[in-house]
């Protein structure tokens, strides 16, 4: 934590850069820097022109700087900053990230996906983890912007939990095709290492406003599927499905609805896992003493995290 | 199977009771008789007051009748019918009922009920599981009119689904509260078995239709709590929650949605085994040839069953 | 009201309380004073530990401080500040109240009350009458948090005045089983007792959120039924159905629609009543100049009061 | 009651004529045969082209027939039928009406209207009552086609309903305008009067389905007000604006919602009044020995009507 | 048309084949007969089994047989019947079909595509026409099942009519990219010839009903795309995304809404043809005198075609 | 633009005028000046009373004063400030207004209504244009608050846009009624002059909150038409139906969906025009660099606007 009066000397993401003006009309600079850990305002007087020059909003900068206290908050008056290029610095030192273990969840995940028996799935599945580009994007891709699963590594962690509850489900219910839920579970989200931009923030990426994820996904699956010899096209179909309409209705985006079994168990599976994980991750950054959380815009209702305070009902 | 020129004996639930005119000015009585493998036309020509008096829609009757042939169809042309007392007849003969045992499935539900270590949580549903008219209902009654469970031992049926389904998810997310799940997912639709009447059809109840088995099943909750001894208040208002909130929305019915990571998932379970047991048994009433089924007009679409038709894609 | 340079001594209840530290690093204390007339920010700069320990946000607290202005408002520099008992306060001092004679509305209800013929009804309300545990919430207790009769007493005054709309409307209307209407209209919204918290601000408390004051109604209803002897099933049955669709639709929270008569007028005085009464005391907190109100942001319109601005029409 | 072998004289509104063709390729023609007590279908085998020429469906047709029997249900075989001038017949002995006296009503509504004291809405009532074109439709017009006041009178039945009613109200409530809100009342649906047509049958005119009776309303009355003189423009708004919103939303067809109390009233009024109306009709149609009413498909419920039967609830 | 006594030699598309009994319990066979001027019911009383095996729904049969009258309708008695490979029957015989010319039509299509100035959008829709495979599907291929277009040629029709409009539009507004919009314009719909089957009937594909035209189309633009040098990576995107938002909303099954200029012009010209169309055949398809079409289900409305009749309005 | 120190001896445009208090208690005024190029705040720290009785938010008013600034912002310290009269200055010095030539447009707009050539139809439309007072209030509205064409002279230029893309519609489709379309077309949204205020600032005026520029506009065309000789009765209803339906659907504000071909087209139309012109100017007001721009909250999405940047997407 930077104290009042501190020098520091290291690197951030930079935000809202902006040149504003004195009151003797001459111009200094506010940027936002961010790491992390949060974000700190910082402000320069001198070299205004020099600096601005050298970066853009969204780079990576080397800043050195005294830290002191403006009404009330701290700020940084900046000496020095130069852009840093993105290839050296490590990006999880500057996003959220998963704090669960990636080597092992892919691990974990790959394992699962030897368990399916229909060897055209199977050789699916393994294209997709031989592919060593993806398999990078994928262990880094988050799975939302906001809402659930929103740090680097969150797309590995929810297909892995969607994953393991899809072998649960299997062994409750007769009739399921295994192999078929099991691929579906673990491809129904591949869109998303394309849907978002996440090297120095978490956004979404043109392609994933202008396309979305299902979109982009079956698009993948495609292209895997073309690269494979005689993929059974009834059996591409219904693979496919799975990813267009597992967001369940037309108004969360699947131009389709489920229409086969496993790919209405998928719905549902999603569906839990993202709400149960976006709602305890909620709860957690809340005010661990407080009953209720504060309101959750999305969801539209406070959550209810604990004991009730004594003085909520009267009832006694 | 009933065919024409034979002799029927035999007890029938009673439906559409009518008195229609011959041209002659003389009546005659048409009645519906049904019986679990479905239902066929009679009609009395003589004696039509006294038969007339002898019954009412909906009474189980004991017939005496000759079958014979109209218009392409089979009609018993009834001589003698009188009513007989629901407590003589078994209502599995004449309802549809699932095809599971109904004390094992009774069985291993209390075992999972026995697994819940919070003395007030076991103890409620210990209460609910040695109070034997309850018991005897919630063994015969359906878990819906038609939709999924729409029989005999459906509610019980889907109950238990939803319990083992719950202890596989708290096996799976950290922050659950077990007991709490448990004890919700086995008490969330107690409310049914006053909100169906099931005796000679299943249909709603008058309590069903104006009080809603939420509603039912909150006030059932509450006669049991009563019942005990020192049932925290706080335990019973997020109990009661999760019957409160189980159906998700107040599109569905729930005055709130729900509100805990318990109240959650429940929601989601129960979404998943009705649509799941539901869609299934659709699809296994329709043609076992046909890649699709008929449309079903309630979720509307078409579900896919099977094979693809090679007709069906031009893409070869 | 408070002046600067003034002395206060008065009590308050406390809301965001909050530590913060000054530039040298030591802390001081803030924390907003409210009464009925409004709120003021206070601020504490010496003993801030101990001042901070004795009291905790929601409280009474008695307060020893000096007006004065900071940039360009009023502040209270705190010098002496200690928790009062909230049975020492008259909360009435403290929150929004109606501007009605609560005895004289409670007579008039229970005269109201006492013209129902029907014996089991009758005795149904004599019962929560002559409850006064009931009797001191019911007097005390808001229409809501927001809205409509949004102050203490503002159940009582909504209550009251759709009994005495239904007395009119079942003069007007053939076939209307008055003392059915009465009844449910006096206690269509008793669960708003418990729904909200009410002694140091108008909230919703745990049961509120948790259970919807229309399952808390029901839950109340039944227990007072189940006192009385003989009390019919089946009027029992259409009475609570009055409480569970009184909101009309499930969209707005009520489990079943009305589906008697009595239910049906039940909703339209009560959305009548609710609209009638929130908009006019929106209107009255506006601009007494102005033609139109700021805009509703729950009824997403603006409302026109009084004489059309000449500027506002061109047609002249 | 018309039966077999009877000879029939009489007058009948024609609809769904047809020409149909026996086996042997010679035509016959049917049609159907309405007055005010139900429908009954009518051939003619000869004459046929004659007969067809005469009359077009929606005619009133002079009948000469003898009644025989087919296929269990009575039919007409027509001799001779004609054409009738519609100048010729009352109405009223082929569309259903209301069965209290008219003129009656219309005496109470005008009284009604007399206690209106401002001189300029009092002015412009006057002007509708005194113009006998519009008082001969109004007399006449029912208030829909279907759901509530569906026959003949029906219109001058809602509006006098109500108008009592705001009377009512604006005794019950502060700070409506009692004048304007009447004359809202009463002037509320006389669109109305040319959004249907009612001479041989209840159906829309073409004004109705392509303008709506809140778009005829605007325009008549703008063309009263502008028969008087100094009729005050910013009450002419508000009162129009009382037409405009009295659906209340959009979704129901008022391009404004209700921006006024006296609007906000009017709106709520007139709902309760078309419901509680519509449904003691649809109760009243129905069989009167069954607690339940058959499934009202707009208003998407059963209504409960009486005594519900012993056999719906187990809870006894 | 076929007439009672007539024998009848020729092909058709057999649908709803079933086997009945008779009351002496021998079996006998009906079938609907299919052409492009109706259906007829054709029974075979003989050789049931001999010709049951011949042929499946949906296959092309050629039929001996007598027509005779039964219940005053036509129909069939089959002597003989075998199943005919469809390639050696047209089409055209047998659905409905554009009334234009195809090949003109098709000749306009590729002038329109040859004005695209962009060489790799220019390159693109000439790989699209050069594909025989795909040109021969996109010639046949209808719009819709229902609605608008529904019939062989309908897609060009419907694509042709577009491309048009774009022109006109573009000339109209400043800042369209006229190359996009035109290329948007004949890509949009191409999915449609895999989303349809019509090779005896016009119905949804497997590959329509589980992915949508708009899946399908994305991926068969990507193929094309992947054949190219160089095709812009941006310009992929931006092309894709008219595909993807056509439809203009999730409810109509676009998963991202119109982004673009350009894609927001095409959603709505897309909605104006096959509305313009739909209705356009909707009101030719019924009587010609009526001034009203039927209520047309899907729009939810009566359409007005002509001269309002005389009856309709009471204001003269 | 003002620089501080500089002199002030302007009108403006007066808006949110409010009376403070200095710590001593003296009263100062602020107020919010206006013009074109934007705002700017103005205080006046002397002769308080006298320069708040001279005038009235919403007036225009003659300012002397001299800039400073104060925390970072330019402010102006008034000097002298008098009310001027609406009539002397120049209503396009204060408000937005088109930057095409309002004179050409209106000619454009007249020529294209004389080719109409029903005679009825025409004469109407002359009657609007030969209509002085009409014609300056049309040459002067906004088409809208907010959205599309919200600033002087946007009506004109919306209309005449929509009229010549009814031109080229049809030509497109045959069976459309060109002069019925055009008259439609010109005439759709003439209700707009009395919806708006738009003399110091464009808002609703009360007519246009009260009414709907659809009510108020079938209204003036019924007056119109009055003053014509034998217009025809079916002609009026096809006509003021264009206006009525012109948004599409009751949720947009329309109390009857298009139910004419020509009210098909015009609702595209008019849909079209709106959303092309406002995301075109929302795209211009927006940072010119980026390619993304920021979210329009009405339409609910970001919108594109060129060439994608190379960070978005990770495909490459």
């Amino acid at each position: 934590m930077i104290r009042a009066g501190e020098a520091v000397n290291d690197i951030f993401v930079a935000r809202d850069k902006q040149i504003a003006h004195k009151k003797d009309g001459s111009p200094y600079l506010t940027v936002s820097l961010v790491d992390r850990t949060g974000d700190i305002r910082a402000v320069a007087w001198n070299n205004v022109q020099a600096i601005s020059k050298a970066f853009a909003a969204g780079d990576y900068v080397k800043v050195t700087a005294t830290a002191s206290e403006y009404r009330q908050a701290l700020q940084l008056v900046v000496r020095h900053l130069e852009r840093t290029d993105a290839a050296e610095v490590d990006t999880l030192d500057f996003l959220p990230a998963t704090d669960r273990d990636v080597e092992q969840m892919l691990d974990r995940l790959i394992q699962i996906s030897q368990t399916v028996e229909n060897k055209h799935l199977s050789g699916l599945l393994a294209a997709f983890f031989e592919d060593k580009a993806f398999v990078d994007l994928f262990k880094a891709a988050p799975a939302a912007k906001r809402m659930h699963h929103a740090y680097l590594g969150g797309l590995l962690e929810h297909t892995l939990s969607i994953a393991v509850l899809s072998q649960s489900v299997c062994g409750h219910y007769n009739g399921l095709d295994k192999d078929l839920l099991l691929a579906g579970a673990i491809l129904h989200d591949v869109g998303k290492v394309y849907e978002f931009s996440y090297e120095t923030s978490i956004d979404y990426s043109d392609a994933g406003r202008l396309l979305n994820h299902i979109v982009i996904g079956v698009e993948m699956l495609e292209k895997k599927i073309a690269s494979l010899d005689d993929f059974p096209k009834e059996l591409a179909l219904v693979l496919k499905h799975m990813i267009v309409s597992h967001h369940g209705t037309r108004d969360f985006g699947s131009p389709e609805p489920p229409k086969t079994l496993e790919a209405v168990v998928l719905n549902y599976l999603d569906e839990l896992d993202a709400k149960v994980t976006g709602i305890r991750t909620f709860m957690e950054a809340e005010d661990p003493e407080a009953a209720w959380t504060s309101y959750h815009r999305i969801l539209e209702r406070f959550f209810f995290k604990g004991t009730p305070a004594a003085s909520g009902t009267k009832e006694d």
